[in-house]
């Protein structure tokens, strides 16, 4: 009983090697857009900033995750690595207020990432990185793009969503003419396509390009990219598509990486 | 290579028989009241407007809808006449903001209906209309009524989902006393009624009139009614009701017609 | 029919030996605050308010709750009891808007609650007090509780949803140090914990105390808690927890008792 006495004071952590406060709905929209890849995955704990690489267990997709420490409230780290559990991060984050402050606190001796909201404290088993998959080199994603445009997120939603009605392929493509951006999906019976002209798009880095791309995994990425903003696609031949957007008021970047599937027809 | 390269810019179709455009909102009205019975409907395209008239298969109950060309924005035909699923044209009409104009445009030659949403364009594939069960002859709706009620929606909705817990039926009936309109849904245990007196209604023809209707389809023609609005009630004795209410800001008009279920009792 | 007839108009009860009137939400929010624990009631209808009292099957969790006279627009009652289905009940107040008034009237003669919505009428068949089980008698609860603490209803939610992620059971507690109020959850893995001092308290009667709850038990309880209020906590050593907290602007009063479970270690 003493040493339950003990430990209902709240824990403190001396001296740790990461200590983070931010708004609980950056916190959630950085673990949704993880998530929507992976289970688990690995944080890196630099000392200007987090940072995030994973690849879903296909290695058909893969994200890269930046949050610099102007983002949050109060930052400091030590260049750590930790293991997460995103789908239980994601719940204990769900008790907090969208406004509401989260603090995240490393306690180095017992490995446990302790998520303090308010005055109420989760404390998180961390799983051992070296069990989580290793992200692919960066340097593989070195791909000649023949060309880029940027989108406002709304017409990256709705081109999802109605290809999703029709196909589980879609075509994403760029050309020389008057609409250089298109995308096409063909189902049995019906289609969709969009096509945008230069007036559309927000920027334009002209070229051909087109590639078939997976509906369920589009679906996926899309689903966490925040609505009223803009995405950067670079796009090439038979080449990954490149999903660019930014998080948290400009502070952090989110890039995914999706390989094209290979032409059923 | 090529054919896809020609077929990404948006589709054009010149001289079409059919081309309209009006808010996504009113386009959806229109479909969940057709929905409401029926999975596939015949569609007529008329020089002043749309006309749609179905019966589900059943044959319990029946809709007609008008829907006039000052509704839309633009509208053109020809008189032709088109069978689509109405699933999926729900889904797709799902993509766009409740604002947004959406253009309809018919082509010919494919017979594929271009639902166009901002720069989006989703080809729906057309169901060939004489594939699709004629709807009944008007002339068979001519029933002697004996009076009429128009009453406020909500209390439409209010007396089928409170009937709709203790009961599968509903009496509807009028009487020449102090309250003209009444509702009855007698179950095993408990008993839902209505009954409205004249101030409680905004226009009254008075007559005597009881029967018995289904409150599987009373739901589900209650459903896509418009709060906030006002339904037109005709009835008689063992005979069907008539629902009638405008849409589209007044330039369109339901009717739905049900059958009287016979007395269990 | 003649009979029928009759019956369509809305039914008159004479001197009813209950008659109340109250908004919806009032009377929704009373609903649910037992069914929580129950399916059935019975309800004490006072001269001057109504008084429930009902403990769940396995007698772990018992709810008293009281509405005063005062809560409700037109109040009469000269005493009785009567048993209702909470289910159903629930259900029936489903239909009316927030603010809109709701009118109960016995009918004594055919023991039918009379449920009035507006026009609307349903008529419930009551159930006889005598088939629901006693409550346990009142003085049973007089527990020497150890201390007390008002705390704000959003710091219940909030430790009640986080502990319920990571076990089944959760620690209540008091000490007599700077943190006097403290909450604990031990998971296989994760740990939840709350500790809260002084200044987080609306008010304290300090103790020392321990105690642990099912979280089966107290999120049933949780959810019906308005949110933005206070609610006290009377804690014992190996004692039930004592919740109690307003309701209807003030007239009203809930008080759950909860049993403690045996410690697992």
């Amino acid at each position: 009983m003493s040493e339950s006495e003990t430990r209902s004071t709240a824990t403190e952590v001396s001296n740790p090697s990461f200590r983070a406060r931010l708004k609980a709905e950056t916190a959630r929209k950085v673990i949704e857009t993880v998530y929507a890849l992976v289970e688990e995955c690995r944080i890196h704990l630099g000392e200007d900033g987090i940072h995030i690489m994973a690849a879903d267990p296909a290695l058909v997709a893969s994200v890269t995750l930046d949050v610099d420490s102007a983002a949050f409230n109060t930052y400091s780290a030590n260049g750590g690595l930790i293991g997460v559990n995103l789908e239980r991060l994601s719940d204990v984050l769900g008790v907090a207020e969208r406004d509401q402050l989260v603090t995240f606190t490393l306690d180095d001796e017992t490995r446990k990432l302790h998520v303090a909201v308010g005055e109420l404290e989760y404390r998180m088993a961390l799983i051992d990185p070296d069990s989580i998959r290793s992200p692919p080199d960066p340097s593989n994603f070195d791909f000649e793009y023949s060309g880029t445009v940027v989108v406002r997120t709304e017409e990256v939603d709705r081109f999802i969503r109605a290809s999703d009605m029709v196909a589980d392929h879609l075509a994403i493509g760029m050309t020389e003419g008057e609409k250089p951006f298109y995308v096409e999906a063909e189902g049995d019976t019906d289609d969709v396509s969009l096509a945008l002209s230069d007036d559309d798009l927000i920027e334009l880095t002209p070229g051909s390009a087109r590639s078939l791309f997976s509906l369920d995994y589009l679906s996926a990425i899309n689903r966490p990219i925040p609505r009223d903003s803009a995405v950067r696609l670079s796009l090439g031949n038979e080449l990954p598509i490149e999903l660019q957007y930014e998080i948290a008021s400009g502070h952090g970047s989110v890039e995914y990486v999706l390989s094209p599937r290979i032409a059923s027809s």
